[in-house]
């Protein structure tokens, strides 16, 4: 008989709150991933483009950390039209000892929006300022609630501006995040405004142009780019990349191919093989992030297996000390 | 809240035996996979060598089928130090419209048992002569049994020989299957001896040299090679591969990186880019099989993500109709 833990979203919610413990625990695993042989292979990638469906399955074995996890996150775009959200989503944990199924989390996407998140926090707490107060935040969906949230585990934040493309949405989030928060949330039409006097940005928007423009940024910014995960994401101008003074990727592999990055390498303005340090690297200390507060930082986030992992073992641990979710045994 | 049904292992077994219908539904998607655009992405891979473990997920897409599964598959080789088996796994089904998870099917790799059994009967029914009555196992293992029960329910088999590396397992399989399937089933000391006036020959070992030679093939033999599914493994002499008059390939792009062929391959007797018919081609009537009693047949397996659809789905269908399975909600 073997048994396992089967948790839902509800249970997850309750379970793994953004807090500081899941930023430190994905922090872990970027400092893991520079440190020790972490297996972290290509995303599997199924289309189905008869139902507007694709399927990602990726996953990350992190040396040390008891269990790995493999996320399988469907985005069927037809949902909407029957009244299912567009991605769902799941991950199973297995024992990184013995490959058997430790939990089922039946998350439908939450545990990827915390570890997304904890990663912008993981971002800005090594590459900006440790005085920035003032956040700008690009987009008005779950990571622009979540990213801004996340900031505020890291940075003394008492200011944000919220810029996008729907301004009643931009109004209304600014609103919520308001009260949510304790500190004033403004909503800003101008892009451009909403940049200016910050000190850090996050773009987290699913643009497939440039949003914001290189013209905008000043000395002593720290920006960090998370919506582009796909080849055809760009929020952020190609020139920009080349004139920040420190460019760092969560995994360079995949911005090259995925990022920010990989659109300044398609304008000429990077060269593909440019070596550029990796956001664990500067964790783990082996390379410098931010060296003066005039420096303008860019961490360009496109998602990787280790922050399932991660995230997966913490919420795993903490149902088996809460005893919550529901036994199986088989 | 999404619905979706939980099935173990005992379930399963009782839903999901090794019959006709099990054989129909794979015969079904390998025609699928020679005449739709399914889609069948590489083998996502994970290698944790510090526990001698190994991960592998495979999926598959078929137009037509509702659902598509996700499997994985580890093989942690330590396990049995402490009273586990070294395999185990699950899948998880997905609907082709959607998305969402119908179910979770925890098969501890019972259902590959199935599927990989169900293509050997498929290959003998396509590439055997139909009045096939004599078959020789290589092989005393769980494949070894599945392998020729398939076979009795595509031929006339009535009489059988197991070969084995343990000679005192291959008796005491022999004895088994004699009672269970009710003809004449002697092990067989000498593999020549095993293969000579044999009708079918079916491998299913992990050897890694090849325990099949090519001067024992004789006119209107048919083999199946089904125990290689990774580069190091190889059951037949790369001669035979050679030597036989049709050499069929479950998925030639497979073959070719894992299966008997790759060996032929490496050993310089057949091109790199050589041309060979696909079963399901073979099964749709688009490339031709056995076209005499005096042709050898050589069916090559290495198994594919078209089946694992296509078990599972059988799998749910039948749980569905026989109100099997642990409803979950979420």
């Amino acid at each position: 008989m073997s048994r396992m833990v089967i948790l839902t979203e509800k249970d997850l919610r309750k379970l793994v709150p953004l807090d500081r413990e899941a930023v430190a625990c994905v922090e872990d695993a970027f400092h893991a991933l520079a440190t020790k042989p972490v297996a972290m292979p290509p995303i599997l990638r199924l289309d189905i483009p008869e139902h507007r469906g694709e399927v990602d399955v990726k996953t990350a074995y992190v040396p040390g950390i008891e269990g790995f996890a493999i996320k399988i996150s469907p985005g069927f775009f037809d949902n909407p039209k029957i009244g299912l959200p567009s991605t769902n989503g799941m991950m199973v944990l297995l024992s990184s000892r013995t490959g058997l199924v430790q939990a089922l989390l039946l998350d439908n996407g939450y545990l990827t929006d915390v570890r997304t998140a904890a990663a912008g926090a993981v971002a800005a707490k090594h590459l900006s300022r440790p005085d920035s107060t003032v956040a700008a935040i690009f987009g008005a969906g779950m990571q622009a609630c979540l990213q801004l949230e996340a900031l505020t585990l890291v940075r003394p934040i008492r200011e944000a501006r919220i810029w996008a493309r729907d301004a009643a949405k931009a109004e209304a989030v600014a609103a919520d995040l308001t009260t949510r928060l304790g500190f004033p949330v403004r909503a800003e039409a101008d892009p451009e405004a909403a940049v200016a006097g910050a000190d850090i940005i996050v773009t987290t928007t699913p643009s497939e142009k440039p949003i914001l423009k290189a013209d905008w940024l000043r000395p002593g910014q720290h920006v960090t780019a998370m919506g582009s995960d796909a080849e055809h994401k760009n929020e952020i101008d190609p020139a920009a990349i080349a004139k920040v003074d420190v460019y760092v990727a969560d995994s360079l592999k995949q911005t090259r191919r995925l990022g920010e990055l990989h659109h300044a390498i398609e304008a000429g303005l990077v060269s593909p093989d440019a070596e550029f340090p990796q956001l664990g690297e500067v964790v783990a200390g082996l390379r410098r992030g931010r060296e003066s507060v005039g420096q303008i930082t860019l961490a360009d986030l496109t998602g990787t297996g280790i922050q399932d992992t991660a995230i997966a073992t913490l919420a795993f641990a903490r149902a088996d000390a809460a005893g919550a979710g529901t036994a199986f045994e088989s």
